[in-house]
C-alpha cells in the first residue's frame, strides 16, 4: 500500500530529499535534495523550459491554441526594488495576522489561539480543532484570498463537545485564554503578519533599506516586460518564463516539500491581447493540465478545479487549479500542484500607475488604491508598458495568463505517483513484494543500469564498455556488486526504467540483456545495438 | 576596441542582463538575465554539471588524477539552520567594519571614511584615494582573509599632496573627520558588519529566530555529507557538486556583475584520504583551468594564482585562485573567476566538534575555538562526520579539495572573451565593422538561424522546415524581415554559430548555405543533410 510514511523514508534513505541542516536538528519548512532527487528534479525543470519554452515551435499554431505565439526565457533575482511588492499587492495583502499575550509577553497567529481556549457558558473550554483553523475569514483575509488565489478550507464551524459553534462565537480577542496566560482577555488586538521573508540590503540597516525575498518569480517577468520587448523582437501574443526559487514565511510548513518556507517555481506570463484572452486561458489551462499526464500523473488521481465566479477578482475571467490526489490527503481531496489563472492588465498597469484596487466595482475600470489622505498608496514605476501593434498601431496595455507550477510540489506528485509495491520473482523464483518507482524515463534520474552478472570471465570489461559509451549522452549507474537480484531491486527503488546485464550468453553471443523495470521483461540485444535501443526506448 | 561600456551596452539592447528591477531605478548590485543571458547562463552550468557531475566516468582515471573517483550531486536550501554559520566560522569572521557618527547619526563603513578627511600636520586633509582602500589590515580582518581566501589589496601607503603616509598614521578614529561632521572625533569605535544577509523565520521575530542567506553554497554540502554517504554507497575519493544561488551584503557592489549580491556558485567538495589530499589538490587546480579554456577562454587572458604560503592557513596545502583579465581591471590584473582550496579536515571537524580555532598553532591539532568562559564558543552538532574505508577499516575525517566557481562571474568572462570587433563585407561587399560575439558552439544562446532569402518563391517553406527539424534538439531562431545582411549581423551579436540561409539555388539544387559566424564561409549544404550537420559542427 502507498502510504506517505513509506515514500518519505524511501526519499531519505535512497538520497532524494533530506530535512535541511538535519545533523543541528533540521529547519522547519526547508528540503534539501540528494544525488538522486537533485537530478529527478532537474529533469522536470528541464522537461517544462524544453517543453514550454526553448523547445517551442513559432512557426506552428499548437492544437486548441488562438494562433502561433512566442516564448522566450528569463532569469530575474529573488531580492528585488521593494516598491516592486508595494504595487504588486503583496505588501499590503500578503499576510497572517498575529496577537501578543500582555501577561505572558508571547506572540502568537490569531487564528491558532482563537477559540482555543475560550469562555462557552461559563466554563473554560479547550477547543483543540481550532489549530486546524488556518484561514480565518476576516475581510483583510478575504481580499488577499481572492487576490493571491486562496480558497476558505472548511473552517466555519467547529465542535466544542456536543455543540456546534460557528467561529463568529469565538470571534473576539476578549474571550480567548491565552496558551500561556492565566486570566482571560490578555490578547492585543490581531496585527497582521507578512509573509515575505524580510532582509536589510547594505550596512545601514533603516527600514528604507528593508528588502524582501520573491514570494513568486512572476513580478521579476513583469518589471522586465519592457526590456524583453525592446531587446527581443517578440510580438504579441507571446509569454516569458522563468525557473526560480521562491520564499514565504509559512507559519505552519507541513506534508513533506508540499508546504515550505523556501521552493522552486516554474512560471509563464503569457501576453495576449484583451480580446482573445479568454482563448488563451482555455488553451493554457488545458495544455498544462495535458503536460502533466504526459509526464506520468494519471487521470485518476489529476483533477482541474475552476474556481467559482465569486472567488475570482472581477478583472478576471477564469482561473483553474491542477490538483493532484496527493496520499497525505483523504480520499477525495486534492492538493495545488499549479494554478493557471487569468490576471486581465491588472499587474502590468499596477508597475505603471501604482497599485490598482481590485475591490473596484464590477465593471468599472480598476483606480488606483489611495491612502486616507486621498493620495495614491503605493506610486507605480511611470514607465509605460503598454505595447503597440506594428501591424493595427492599436496600444494597449496586454492582458496576462498565468500557469504558475511549483517545482517541489511537481517532483512530489511525480514521486508519490511513481511508489508503487507489486510482486516480482525473487532469486529463487518465488514472488516477494518489491519496491518500484514508475518514474517517467524522461525524470527517471538514472535511465540505465549496467552489470556484470559475475566480476569474472570478461563481463566486468564488456559491461564498463557499455557503460562508458552510455555515460556520455546520460545519467548511467554500474553496479558490480553483490546478487544481481538485489541489483535490480535497488535500481528499482531508484527508478531507473533499464537495466542492462552482462552474462555467460553475452562472451559467446555477443548479446545483453536489457530488462524492464515496470514490465520485468528481458530482452536480448546485440552489444553494439545497445546504446541505439536504449536512446529509443526513452523517447 | 573591446571596452566595459560596449560590452554592458550589448548585453542591455540584446537582452543578455537588466538591471534589477529597472523601472524602479533598480537596486544596485543585483542583475536580471534576459532572454539570450538566460539560455547563456543555463548553457554555462549545463556544461559544468555535465562535464563535472553527470558525465563523469568513476570507472576510469583521468589524466593526472591519483586514481577513479566517484561525483554525485546535490541542491541544498538557501536558509539552513543558523548553527552552520556559527561552526562554519561565517558568523563570526565574515565582517566588514562600520562606525556611527555621533554629531550627523550617519553610519558609514570604516574604511571608507578612514583617513578620509584627517588632520596632517594641523591640517585638514581630504585624503581621496582612501575611498579604495577596501580592506583595511586590522587582525579580524587578516584572520577573515586568510580563512576565506581573501587577500589585501595594495592599500598599506597613501599618498597626501607629495607625502607619502602609511595607513598607521591615519588609522584611529579620532583623526577622522566624518563627511557630514563639522569637528573631528565624532566618530565610535568601528564594530563588526556581518555580510550575510539576515532574515527572521516564522512570525515571533525574536533573535533566536534569525536566520542567513547562504554566502556560499559549500556548507550545504559538508552538513549533508553524511546523508549522502550513507544514501549513495559512494565511496572515498568521491565529489559532491551543488549550483545555487548565494548572497552576500556587499558594501560596494561593482563591476557589472563580478561583484553582486545575490549570484549563482558552481561548487564541489571533493573528500579523499588526508595522504593523498595534495595529489587531488593539484589534480582539481588543474583540470578546472583547463575547463575555461575549453570553453574559449584564451590562454593569454587567464591566470592561475597560487597563495603564497603566508597567505595559506595552516591546516591547508594549497589554494590556488583561477583568475581572467576582465576590461574593468587595468591591464595586467586579473579577477578571481574560481578558487580551489585545499581545506584539509577543517569543515567536517568543524560541523562535528563545533568551530575550530584556525589561529591554532602550525603543526599542533587544531583545538576548538573557546569563548572567554573558557567553554566551545560554537557547539557543533555532536554527529560522527568521520568515514570508515570498507578495505582498510580505518576511520578517518576525510580531507576536502574545494574547486568553487562563481556562475555568473564565469558567464561574464566568456562575454568579455567573445566580444569581438572584426571587419565583415556589407550588402555592397565594402568592408564594414561588425560587432560579434565568439562565444563557444556550446556556450552560445541560440545554435543556429534559418533565414529565407526572400519572403516568397516557396523559400519561407523550406526554412521553415529546417527550423523546425532542428528545434526538436536545439535553440534556433526563425527570421524572414529585412535584408539578409542584417539578419545576420542581428545573430553576430547574439553569438549564433551558425545561420543556414535559403535562397534561389535551393529551390533548383535542394542545398541551403551554411555561415559560419567565426570565419564568415559559407559552404552549400544538402536540404536532407543540414541537421546531422549542424549537430557534427556543433560537437
Amino acid at each position: 500500500m502507498k502510504s506517505m510514511d513509506k515514500i518519505v523514508s524511501l526519499c531519505k534513505r535512497r538520497g532524494f530529499l533530506f530535512q535541511s541542516s538535519e545533523i543541528y536538528g533540521g529547519i522547519q519548512g526547508f528540503w534539501d535534495y540528494g544525488p538522486l532527487g537533485v537530478e529527478l528534479k532537474r529533469n522536470v525543470k528541464e522537461a517544462w523550459w524544453t517543453d514550454m519554452i526553448r523547445g517551442h515551435n513559432d512557426l506552428i499554431t499548437p492544437a486548441g491554441a488562438p494562433s502561433t505565439f512566442e516564448m522566450v526565457g528569463l532569469d530575474s533575482t529573488i531580492i528585488m526594488h521593494p516598491q516592486v511588492w508595494k504595487c504588486s499587492g503583496h505588501y499590503d495583502l500578503f499576510h497572517d495576522h498575529m496577537v501578543d499575550c500582555r501577561e505572558s509577553k508571547k506572540r502568537y497567529r490569531f487564528d491558532q489561539v482563537r477559540g482555543r481556549w475560550c469562555e462557552h457558558r461559563d466554563q473554560k473550554i479547550f477547543v483543540s480543532t481550532l489549530a486546524e483553523v488556518e484561514q480565518e475569514l476576516d475581510e483583510v483575509r478575504r481580499r488577499a484570498m481572492k487576490f493571491f488565489k486562496l480558497r476558505p478550507k472548511n473552517a466555519d464551524e467547529l465542535t466544542v463537545g456536543n455543540e456546534s459553534l460557528t467561529l463568529d462565537q469565538l470571534d473576539d480577542t476578549h474571550s480567548v485564554l491565552a496558551p500561556d496566560a492565566k486570566s482571560l482577555d490578555t490578547l492585543t488586538e490581531p496585527r497582521e503578519f507578512n509573509l515575505m521573508f524580510k532582509t536589510t540590503i547594505g550596512a545601514l540597516g533603516g527600514e528604507e533599506d528593508a528588502a524582501f525575498l520573491r514570494p513568486e518569480t512572476a513580478q521579476g517577468i513583469f518589471v522586465n516586460f519592457k526590456n524583453v520587448v525592446d531587446s527581443s523582437r517578440v510580438k504579441i501574443p507571446f509569454g516569458i518564463g522563468q525557473i526560480g526559487k521562491s520564499f514565504r514565511n509559512e507559519i505552519t510548513p507541513r506534508n513533506f516539500t508540499f508546504r515550505s518556507r523556501e521552493f522552486e517555481q516554474m512560471e509563464i506570463e503569457f501576453f495576449c491581447r484583451p480580446d482573445q484572452s479568454q482563448e488563451w486561458y482555455r488553451y493554457w489551462r488545458d495544455r498544462r493540465l495535458a503536460w502533466y499526464k504526459t509526464l506520468g500523473l494519471s487521470d485518476e488521481s489529476l483533477i482541474m478545479r475552476e474556481h467559482h465566479v465569486e472567488e475570482l477578482a472581477h478583472y478576471s475571467v477564469g482561473t483553474a487549479d491542477i490538483e493532484y490526489a496527493f496520499p497525505f490527503l483523504p480520499p477525495g481531496e486534492y492538493g495545488e500542484l499549479e494554478g493557471i489563472a487569468h490576471r486581465g492588465d491588472f499587474d502590468l498597469r499596477s508597475h505603471m500607475e501604482g497599485k490598482l484596487d481590485p475591490n473596484s466595482p464590477p465593471g468599472e475600470p480598476m483606480k488606483v488604491e489611495l491612502n486616507e489622505h486621498g493620495k495614491p498608496k503605493h506610486r507605480g514605476s511611470g514607465k509605460d508598458l503598454s505595447y503597440r501593434d506594428e501591424v493595427t498601431n492599436e496600444k494597449f496595455v496586454p492582458h496576462v495568463i498565468e500557469p504558475s507550477a511549483g517545482a517541489d510540489r511537481g517532483v512530489l506528485a511525480f514521486l508519490c505517483e511513481a511508489y508503487t509495491e507489486d510482486e516480482a520473482p525473487d532469486e529463487n523464483g518465488e514472488m516477494q513484494v518489491r519496491t518500484v518507482m514508475k518514474l517517467h524515463p524522461r525524470l527517471a534520474p538514472v535511465k540505465a543500469a549496467v552489470f556484470p552478472l559475475v566480476k569474472k570471465d570478461g563481463m566486468p570489461e564488456v559491461a564498463q564498455e557499455i557503460y562508458g559509451e552510455l555515460k556520455q549522452s546520460m545519467n548511467v549507474f554500474y553496479d558490480e556488486k553483490g546478487a544481481v537480484g538485489r541489483r535490480y531491486r535497488r535500481q528499482d527503488e531508484a527508478g531507473t526504467p533499464y537495466c542492462i546485464t552482462v552474462d555467460t550468453d553475452t562472451l559467446t553471443d555477443k548479446t545483453v540483456t536489457i530488462r524492464d523495470r515496470d514490465t520485468l521483461e528481458q530482452t536480448r540485444v546485440k552489444i553494439d545495438e545497445v546504446a541505439a535501443v536504449i536512446h529509443t526506448l526513452l523517447r
